[in-house]
C-alpha cells in the first residue's frame, strides 16, 4: 500500500518509476504463469478430493500405528498418479508410543456448603509420550499459571499433582502466538514437576475456545527425571477445576494405560521431478504425514501433504518445466519426534545433496495470507516484493520468520551443504487453527475446498518464481 | 511492505523517513487506544453471544415476518444496554413477500436409452419476489448461458421455461466478483425471458461449492413485463438438469404458492451518542437486522448487526469520548428493497443532518482483512496510510470500492448535505461466504468467534480513527 504514500510525498517524480524498474526481477510472463497456476487449482484442483480420501479411508494416523501404514501406502499412490520422474520411500526409525484404551481424570471435594464430598469426571486426553498411571493415581491437586509459578511454590508440590492452568491469551491477535506462550507447560511441564516430587500433571488444553474438547500433544521427559503421567483437560474443564480449587482442595483419581513401546520403522514419503538445467539443486516442498491419535489430522496436516502434492501438480499442468529439481515430501513423525525431518536433513547432508529451497505447509488449510520467511536478509527483500505480484491473489504476508518444523533441520547444515538455504512457510489466516489442532474434532469437514485449493496454488506460485528467479533473488545489486 | 523495497532502493537516506515524520497522522497515542479496543474486543466481546441470541431465539427475518418484528424488538432491547443517549425505531414501509409452503420443480426426459420417461425432483427455493404458478406449471425447458445467449436464441424461448446456468467462475479469486457476474441472471432474469414469452425461469444457485443446497436471493419484475415465477436449483441439480438436457428435450412442472402483498410499516433500529465537539456531524456504522427466509441469517447479516454494535460498546469501554454524533443502525429490508437505507438517506437529506462517515458490514463474520473505501481520492489515501499502524491486527487491505447497499443511498445527497461523506465497507476474508449465502446453512454456528470479533474490533479501531483525525484526513496537504 506504500506506493500510494509514496506518490503522496514525491508525486511519482520518481519513487515507483525507479522501482518499477529496477527492481521487479519478474516479467508480465511470470505474472501470467502465476495465472495460468491459480486458473488450474481452482478449476480442476485435486487437493480436496485427496483430502478426503486420506481423512476418510485412512483417518488419523499416528507414527506407528496401522493408520499411519496406511497413510504411507495413499501417500505412495496418490504420488505416483502424478506422473513424475521416481516415487519412493525413505526409511526412518520413529518412537511408538500409544494412548491405550484408558483416560480417565476424576475429582472430589467437599466446599463445605453441603453435605458431603461432590465428584466430577473431566474431560481429558493423555499427552502424547506421558508413561500411564499403572493403576489408579490419587493425589492432591495443586494449581500453578506457570512454570515460574511452579518454581516459586516449589515446597507445595511433593507428592501432588501439578495442575497447569494458563489460558491462550485471546489478546494476542496472531494464535500461534499465544499458542507458543503456553505450550511449555505441555511440553517440559512433566519434568519440571516431577523435580519437585510431583506424582502427576494436568495441563489446561491448548485451545482457542471454551468448550469441551480437550487438546492432546506432545511432551518429553528430561533424562534423569522420575517419569510421571501427563493429561490435558478441556478448558471449560480447566476453568471448572480452577474455580473449585478456590473453594476447597481438590483430590484427584488420574487413571491411563498409555504406553511407549520400542522405536518402529516407518517411511517419509518422496516424489521427485529431475531439474531441467541445475539437476543437482533441489527445492523440496513437504508437509507430515502422521497425525496425533484424535481426530482426521485434516488442518494438522493433512492439508499440507494434499497442497504439497498439488503445487507440483498444478505447475506441470501448466507446462512449466522447473530448472531445478523438486521434491515432494510427506514427512513422517512430525508430532512426537521429528525423526522424518531430521533424517531428511542427514540425508541430504551425507549425500552431499544441495538444497536452495524449502517450503513447508503446517498451519492449517485456511484462506492463505502469504509466506514466513527463513533466509538471508537480501533473500527475504526479494520475496517481499513479490506482494505487487501475488496481492492480486489475497498474498500480503512476507514476513522474516519461522519456516516448519519438518524442514528445520536441514537449517544446522547451511554451512556445509545449503549456502542459499531459503525455508518458507506458508502463512494461512490462523484465527480458526486452534478450534482444530490435536482434537477429535479436526476433520475433512472444517476444510473449505477453496482455502484449501488457493493455499496449495499459492505454494505452486511461490516455487515456480523461485525456481525460474533464482539467481535474481540470490545475486542482486 | 514496500517500505523494505524502499529500504533497497533509498537506503532508507529518505524515503521512510520524510514520511514517518510528515504523512502518519496518527500519533503513538492512538496506537495505544487501537490495542486498548482490540483487548477489549477480545477478552470481554459480547457480539458473539448476541449473535447466538438473535440466530437461536429469533432465528431468520424477512421483513414483514413475524420473526423480523421480533427482530426489531432484539436489536432495541440490546442496544438499550450499550447505555447510549437514545435508542430509538426509525418507521419505514416496506414490501412484503411470502414463500409460502409450496416449491417444487419435477422434470421429466426420455433420454431414449431406456423404456419410458425418466423423473426427477430437483432442489429448489423461490427466488425472492418471485410471483408464484398459480397451480402446475408445465412447460419444456430451454438452457441459456447468459442474457446475450437468451437474446441471440429469443425465437426459441415462447412458451417455454429458461433456465439460467452460468456458474460462478472458481478461477476468480474474489467470489463476491464471480458473483457479481452472474447475479443479474436472478435478478432480470425473469424479465428478461418474459419479454420474449417465456413462462418460467430457472436460476443455477449463486453458491460457491457443488452441493444440494439451493440459494434464495432477489428478484424484480420491470415495470409493464408479465410476471413470470422464477426459482433456484442448487448447483449439483443445475449440473445434472445441464445433462439431462444435453441428451433429451426436458419437461418442467413447477409448484409454487409464494406471493406479493402490501406494503408494510416496519423499522430501522437505531443507537446514537452525541457527539462531545461536533455533535451536529454524524458517523454511522450498520449492517441490515433483516435476513432471506431460510438458515438463520448469521453472516448475512447478523454478524453485521452485532459487529456494528460491538464497535461502538467497545469504542466507549475504552472510555472515549467520539467527538462526532456516532449513530449504530440496524436497517430494515436490505434483503429485497432496500427501504431501511432509503429512508434513512430521506431522512438525513430532509433534516439537514451532515453525515461524515458511513460505515456498513455486510461480507459476513469472517476474518477481516480490511475495508474498501468509497470517498474522495485523498481520504482514500490517508485510509491507506493506516496500514502501518493496523497491520499488526491483520488488516492490509485498503482500497477504493463499494462500501455497502445500505449506506449506498446516502452518496446520492453528496452534494446536497453530505459534502465530505466517507463510506466504507469491512472486507473480511471472502472465500467462504457463498457456502452459505442465502441459504439454509448460513446459521450460527458458521460463524467463528474470534473472526467476528477481530471484525467488530476493527471497526471501532477505523471508527476512533476517523472521529478523531476527521480534520487532518480531509485537510491534508
Amino acid at each position: 500500500m506504500n506506493k500510494l504514500l509514496c506518490s503522496i510525498l514525491f508525486s511519482s517524480l520518481f519513487c515507483f518509476d525507479v522501482s518499477a524498474q529496477n527492481s521487479e526481477y519478474w516479467s508480465s510472463e511470470d505474472s501470467l504463469q502465476v495465472r495460468l497456476i491459480y486458473n488450474e487449482a481452482l478449476s480442476n484442483g485435486e487437493s480436496y478430493n485427496n483430502l478426503r480420501v486420506l481423512c476418510k479411508d485412512v483417518g488419523h494416523r499416528l507414527t506407528g500405528s496401522p493408520q499411519a501404514a496406511k497413510a504411507i501406502e495413499w501417500g505412495l499412490a496418490t504420488m505416483q498418479e502424478l506422473n513424475l520422474d521416481t516415487v519412493y520411500l525413505q526409511e526412518i526409525k520413529a518412537p511408538h508410543w500409544e494412548r491405550g484404551d484408558v483416560e480417565e481424570l476424576k475429582v472430589s471435594f467437599d466446599p463445605g456448603e453441603f453435605e458431603g464430598t461432590h465428584e466430577y469426571e473431566l474431560d481429558v486426553l493423555s499427552i502424547g509420550g506421558s508413561v500411564g498411571t499403572n493403576g489408579i493415581l490419587r493425589a492432591q491437586i495443586i494449581e500453578v499459571a506457570s512454570l515460574a509459578e511452579l518454581k516459586e511454590r516449589a515446597s507445595e508440590v511433593k507428592g501432588k499433582i501439578v495442575f497447569y492452568n494458563k489460558p491462550m491469551d485471546p489478546r494476542i491477535i496472531d494464535p500461534f502466538n499465544a499458542y507458543g506462550a503456553c505450550a511449555g507447560h505441555r511440553y517440559i511441564g512433566a519434568s519440571a514437576a516431577s523435580k519437585y516430587g510431583a506424582v502427576g500433571v494436568i495441563v489446561r488444553s491448548l485451545g482457542g475456545k471454551k468448550d469441551d474438547i480437550p487438546h492432546t500433544g506432545s511432551m518429553i521427559y528430561e533424562d534423569g527425571v522420575v517419569e510421571i503421567p501427563a493429561l490435558s483437560v478441556s478448558t471449560n474443564d480447566a476453568d471448572a477445576l480452577h474455580n473449585m480449587i478456590l473453594k476447597a482442595p481438590v483430590s484427584a483419581a488420574m487413571s491411563m494405560n498409555c504406553e511407549s513401546f520400542e522405536d518402529i520403522v516407518t517411511y517419509n514419503v518422496i516424489g521427485e521431478v529431475r531439474g531441467s538445467s541445475e539437476a543437482s539443486k533441489y527445492m523440496i516442498m513437504g508437509g507430515h504425514l502422521d497425525s496425533w491419535d484424535v481426530g482426521e489430522g485434516a488442518h494438522d496436516d493433512g492439508a499440507g501433504c494434499v497442497q504439497s502434492m498439488e503445487a507440483l501438480r498444478v505447475l506441470l499442468a501448466t507446462g512449466y518445466r522447473p530448472r531445478h529439481s523438486i521434491r515432494v515430501i510427506l514427512f513422517m513423525n512430525e508430532e512426537n519426534g521429528n525423526e522424518g525431518g531430521k533424517h531428511y536433513a542427514d540425508y541430504a547432508l551425507s549425500a552431499e545433496e544441495e538444497h536452495l529451497l524449502a517450503m513447508e505447509t503446517d498451519r492449517g488449510g485456511f484462506s492463505p495470507r502469504g509466506f514466513s520467511i527463513d533466509g538471508t536478509d537480501l533473500q527475504v527483500r526479494m520475496i517481499d516484493q513479490l506482494e505487487l505480484l501475488l496481492e492480486p491473489y489475497g498474498l500480503h504476508y512476507f514476513e522474516a520468520g519461522y519456516a516448519g518444523v519438518d524442514i528445520a533441520p536441514l537449517k544446522a547444515d547451511r554451512d556445509k551443504v545449503h549456502p542459499q538455504l531459503l525455508m518458507v512457510g506458508l502463512v494461512p489466516d490462523p484465527q480458526r487453527y486452534f478450534d482444530y489442532h490435536h482434537t477429535e474434532e479436526d476433520v475433512f469437514e472444517t476444510v473449505n475446498q477453496r482455502e484449501l485449493e488457493l493455499g496449495g496454488a499459492s505454494m505452486s506460485a511461490l516455487l515456480y518464481l523461485l525456481d525460474r528467479h533464482w539467481n535474481k533473488i540470490n545475486e542482486y545489486e
